[in-house]
């Protein structure tokens, strides 16, 4: 029978800078009581990766640009939350009051190049945002090979996000990191049951495992920011969220 | 522990037209050795409900108006299928030489109006497509009512397609009908761990677990059309497909 199981890993500790996110997740497989398979994947939300990379900025600390001016103005938006947005933009697409989308420089169109302003750090005096990690494709790499160093399993990782989208309300998970499995399937040449080629030739793997691992990270807090899936079909063939990116050349719609 | 279970329902036979879902639904069930409960979420992939609803269209019978003549020529697409998309389409937003992409009359953006060519017939000297269901949600919120009556639990069901999007590769699990859950989830007011409003809003609960249950259908047969999924959080709202769509004075991208 095919079944796919999410389970978000309980008792997760809030993750500081340096923090060895693999030692974490095996710790929260323990209290799950799951025993890692190969063919696994481990969803992490990429919040807590940036944040064990150290990719927190204080704003207090960001000097803004003219441009940072500029679109503070354009989008009444904090103008070194501005900055901050612009060091990771390789072009900005679109601004409101209130919106800013562009380009990232990894590639990724989405609000703020991605920049979060919760769940970075309690309530204080200081203001902080985090910044998405620097390679979410190395991050995802560099803990699968550890898991495997640690535990023997070859499992794939995917690094998660929520971006909005176009034509449709709602923001979904989406991969922004991926090890060990492809993120994008090629099923060009594969035939339907009466011998058709099939229409659709591409399919979202590890966008797919990402929306579905959100359904149970939640949204409201940062309990629940690992999330452990079997039942993913078996892949031959690793891949990297690279593969999901567009090209501003390959799209019709920006 | 947060956890979520997706179980493709065995045995699913082809389906016809006039073919009672409700009752394949329950037999599969039965099958997977599953019990319905309450909050349980059903969903069923587009082609199914289409089917059932007899909205397969013989090639033969279709008179080509000249703008399906057009639309051929710019799309090198068969001029009876591009007539059948264009029943179908509001607006034609995007032509190129095999690729269509239409705004349809639901309000979806996709390519061919959603028509499918594939999955639709055994090999014949007859060619036929299979458009959308009319209404999508009303045909959830049939089935929904139907499972209720025969059940009396009170469950969600979700009709899922595939869909390309703009700006990343691969196509995904969509939600184009939905009952007995929300589509998006408005998270406007709640607040994070540390109390700072969430910057992300609204989610789009029923596109990720469209796109879960996407995982487990597979594309390549429509051996696995029907997906049993616990776990989904509870909520107390109704809604329908329609809160996903984006008006196009609403969205930035088209």
């Amino acid at each position: 029978m095919t079944q796919l199981t999410l389970t978000a890993l309980p008792n997760i500790p809030l993750v500081m800078r340096d923090d060895d996110l693999a030692m974490i997740i095996l710790r929260g497989l323990h209290d799950a009581r799951i025993e890692l398979q190969d063919g696994d994947v481990l969803v992490l939300a990429q919040k807590i990766v940036s944040k064990s990379e150290g990719r927190m900025v204080r704003l207090r600390d960001v000097t803004p640009s003219a441009q940072a001016t500029e679109l503070s103005k354009q989008s009444n938006k904090d103008v070194r939350f501005c900055q901050v947005v612009l060091w990771d933009t390789r072009e900005v697409l679109r601004v409101r009051d209130g919106l800013i989308i562009v380009e990232t420089k990894h590639g990724w169109v989405c609000a703020n190049a991605g920049i979060d302003r919760s769940n970075v750090a309690p309530h204080d005096e200081e203001e902080w945002v985090l910044r998405l990690p620097e390679d979410a494709d190395r991050s995802a790499r560099e803990l699968r090979e550890r898991l495997r160093t640690l535990t023997s399993r070859d499992i794939g990782i995917v690094i998660n996000d929520t971006h909005g989208r176009a034509w449709r309300n709602g923001a979904i998970g989406v991969a922004i990191g991926v090890a060990g499995l492809p993120a994008v399937e090629d099923l060009r040449g594969k035939s339907d049951l009466f011998g058709y080629q099939l229409q659709v030739t591409t399919i979202g793997l590890a966008d797919q495992i990402a929306s579905a691992a959100s359904l149970v990270q939640g949204q409201a807090d940062e309990g629940r920011p690992i999330v452990h899936v079997r039942g993913v079909p078996k892949s031959q063939r690793d891949g990297s969220a690279h593969e999901i990116v567009r090209t501003k050349e390959q799209d019709l719609f920006r």
